[in-house]
């Protein structure tokens, strides 16, 4: 557990991977990873631009070799298949969990998972990392407007309160964003829920990028 | 669906329904029903002199009988047996469900439905009543406290659109709330997980009272 100071973000050329590469490259040194190399360097270099901050890109397996913690952006299917590759790269590092398994039907967003948690399934993947779920509820065109202020509560679920912590210091770098501790794993059921519960109300009441605050 | 004037509140001698009468009695006639007519009364007058306002006690079956709209402020394992019993009475009339069935295990609330969400097995029953789901996230002791501001969001799920449009009236006329349409009745279920989620974040950062803003 030394100090984390580069952050892999996995599968990272979307608009959450880029948004939070954005936003955590004023802190830390921020790798975006994909599939192809060249993809992650076009993103890297458009995440660049808009920060004034060097963000370099790479292959998801060097992203999570050369990183001291590492975000996964990944749509649900994609992950297991890669994490079963990048399980000894993610050995002994924080691995924290946005992914949100989510079906859209007759116009509505409905939450998914083949079994419990998305978390809960990367944790039984990369049995040696400390896996935390956090970020669900981050809409990423907000993370993408650098300015803008982003005063939402992150829930983050991890087994170990120190895990929280972790998490905790990574969140808190981005201004305004506030993180609180749901406890373990098991709860990043509910959290993972928000996020079609988000877009479902936004869709259903004219709103958009809604995010949450527990007040 | 005629106008609503009339609010019963069955199993309404507990915090949370105590608080929803005294925040619904400056618009509407609210009736507090329990199982024992002496307590319903008592917590009537209690309510009466909290607000100023006049606040009867009935029986559940009275109060049931004699309102325009029902809301259920029962714990789970009380509903199945009385709603049976209730039937007839609430047929025709809209009924607002604020159960969450919730389990405490190790310091830890979680959702624990029978089956799909408590506001679908009160509409299995009571199918021929018009069955919202709303109110769960709103603290009863913030209710009890009159005059305190309540800028919360309160999701509500109903099956069709002209359902949450009656509940949101009722919603609104509680100052600052802000009714969102989540959907159909099974979006209950994602509605009703947040309680023990807002109860967990409560207890492990050490807040009180907490509620959710969607923002």
């Amino acid at each position: 557990m030394s100090e984390i100071r580069r952050i892999g973000i996995v599968g990272g050329t979307g608009p959450l991977g880029r948004g939070l590469a954005a936003r955590l490259s004023y802190k830390y040194d921020v790798l975006i990873g994909s599939r192809e190399e060249t993809r992650a360097e076009g993103a890297a270099e458009e995440v660049s631009r808009l920060t004034g901050r060097k963000v370099r890109g790479a292959t998801n397996l060097e992203a999570a070799r050369a990183c001291d913690s590492a975000i996964l952006a990944l749509p649900d299917l994609a992950a297991s298949e890669l994490l079963q590759e990048m399980e000894k790269e993610l050995g002994g590092k924080l691995v924290i969990s946005p992914i949100v398994p989510m079906e859209m039907k007759d116009g509505r967003f409905s939450y998914s998972p083949s079994d419990g948690s998305a978390a809960e399934s990367v944790a039984s993947i990369l049995d040696r990392s400390r896996v935390a779920a956090a970020f669900h509820t981050v809409p990423a065109p907000k993370l993408l407007a650098i300015g803008e202020k982003l005063e939402y509560t992150v829930p983050v679920a991890a087994e170990r309160r120190e895990t929280f912590k972790e998490v905790a210091t990574i969140v808190s770098s981005i201004q305004d964003l506030r993180p609180l501790y749901a406890g373990p794993l098991s709860s990043a059921r509910t959290i993972e829920a928000l996020t079609p519960l988000l877009l479902n109300l936004g869709r259903l009441n004219g709103m958009k990028n809604l995010s949450i605050r527990m007040v």
